[in-house]
């Protein structure tokens, strides 16, 4: 069968069977008119070389995906986390031979996952900045059933058992709010992310759970809302300076440093220091933690470490699918995290 | 043709024909193991749908590679340069629709770019950290040989026509120069990066003709060598430190920002304060430049528009080859940077 759809393409294009064998094949220089006549006509008879067959069936890219979020004129890469994460990651696909294929999730909220499986484009896939809605859970789900290798980072669905590599934030959290506490704090303001993110609830618990535990009141009017951004921080500052100055607040916990230190600077044109005039407490341990003026206490999370292991999960599963190994246990893995105290708190 | 494969393909499997379009076309819910016996099957008879036939011939995969420097023991993504870069070209290849695929250098200097193409992983590809090499260079003569879209970032190779994005780094140098030996400083320091990069050379001639034209000579014994890490500027703190005691230096120039905060750092523990005791100006304005004590003066790269640039050049270009455009002309931009005082000089 082969060689007559050899024979074929080569009588389409004019030219020789050994032409056409050596533009499917690749091999040797060819001419670009030649090249594309040949292809055209490969197409046109339906006519691909059994390497090509042999990779359609072997579905093998050699690349893994990485899901990123859409946050719109953020520079996602210039952010600590997922650089941090991203620098991870590819240091283990290097390792393993692997090319990282970069996905931005569509902002009008399609999430067809598998489809980047079967076209081909990825062997496994990392989902970063993942969050709980209705069409993240129904394409996750359609990957666990297609049997589709995937691991979440920072991010769980916890009545679903898929591969998760995550950070103990809610000890973080607890820490953090434990240290103002000792300090002397007792009405702790606290800035979080948007409650979609499993890792901002996690944060929350630490939060009120160090609370309880002080047999401290948990208020609501404490709790304030954020994106993760310093502009989210800054834009809090106003109602927060009026609060310390009316003695409602007299420690700040931010659920990031970005938004800590938004807090921070937005504080400054009221007269408000960090570390004299109140407490506060960042997350994350970024650069920017360590060099801004007082420095910033917070929590240190390894996100680059996060990054190695959600490749190697994935690595792991490619060898066992090779492996023709009938299912594949998802693996949970919870980082610890460390409070770091500085000139803030 | 087709209608014989298909039924081949059905026999082999065990299947019905329509079962066999149904796994090729990928519709509707399959089990997996009746998935994987068709495409045994398909893969024996030499049989490929029509859909990957012309995928092949097409020969598009929508997405942009993007080649990055092996950095042993550097996190990539967390670099200013790096990061910045790839939040531009990701913010242009969301807006046209590509996904990018990174893939690092091979550590032992294999370059087989052209093979990313054959193998229809990339449409397009991006260098950045390209430095001037044989290996390089052949590699790249075949890209433009074959016709394969590319563009470098901020590396030149002066006598070929490639696209080129990049920033002019001769004033840039020139300024940040010019502006210390009109703060009344003659013996300027310059710790310049490795000179395989053009942009390492291009600082150098911005330096050495800042000096001619302030009629100050060009001494060898005050450049310096750095390999663009903060670590490179520390080790080079105890010799700098010496020759400014000697009054052999009064100010520094460094090729990028980490170096000169680097070279900062190194030198307060022998007293020497970057602004009071000897003038500092860096490179990049990096994150860092901003919040280091002393700020540090610098030269300011639009590193985001360069990668956003990069990318919308090979879109144009990607559009031109399916118009079947024969030639393509190289487009070789150069943007501009600009000198910023703070308190180091």
């Amino acid at each position: 069968m082969f060689a007559i759809s050899r024979k074929e393409v080569a009588r389409l294009a004019g030219v020789s069977e050994a032409t056409v064998s050596r533009v499917l094949n690749n091999v040797g220089p060819i001419k670009p008119e030649t090249r594309d006549k040949v292809l055209q006509a490969a197409s046109e008879v339906g006519y691909v070389p059994s390497a090509l067959a042999q990779q359609f069936a072997r579905k093998k890219s050699d690349n893994v995906g990485v899901i990123l979020p859409f946050v719109p004129k953020v520079q996602l890469f210039s952010t600590f986390y997922f650089s941090q994460i991203l620098s991870g990651i590819g240091e283990a696909a290097q390792k393993h031979g692997y090319n990282l294929l970069l996905i931005f999730r569509d902002p009008a909220g399609n999430r067809n996952y598998s489809h980047l499986f079967r076209a081909q484009k990825i062997d496994a896939c990392i989902m970063l900045g993942s969050s709980d809605s209705e069409e993240e859970r129904i394409a996750l789900a359609e990957l666990e059933r297609e049997k589709f290798p995937f691991c979440l980072v920072n991010q769980q669905y916890s009545e679903e058992n898929y591969n998760t590599v995550d950070a103990d934030h809610v000890t973080g959290s607890y820490e953090a709010v434990k240290h103002l506490i000792t300090g002397g704090h007792q009405r702790i303001a606290f800035i979080n992310g948007p409650i979609q993110f499993s890792n901002s609830n996690d944060r929350f618990r630490g939060y009120r759970q160090a609370l309880i535990d002080a047999k401290l009141p948990v208020d609501n009017e404490l709790v304030f809302s954020g994106n993760y951004s310093r502009t989210s921080g800054l834009q809090l500052a106003p109602e927060l300076a009026r609060r310390i100055k009316d003695n409602q607040i007299s420690a700040i916990f931010a659920a990031n440093d970005r938004m800590a230190i938004g807090v921070m600077n937005g504080l400054v044109p009221f007269g408000l220091v960090a570390g004299r005039d109140y407490g506060l407490v960042g997350y994350d341990n970024s650069d920017g933690a360590k060099i801004v003026t007082p420095s910033l206490s917070t929590v240190t999370v390894p996100f680059y470490e996060m990054g190695q292991q959600a490749m190697e999960i994935l690595v792991a599963d490619l060898n066992k699918k090779t492996a023709q190994q009938q299912r594949m246990t998802a693996n949970k893995v919870l980082l610890p995290v460390a409070f770091i105290k500085r000139e803030t708190s």
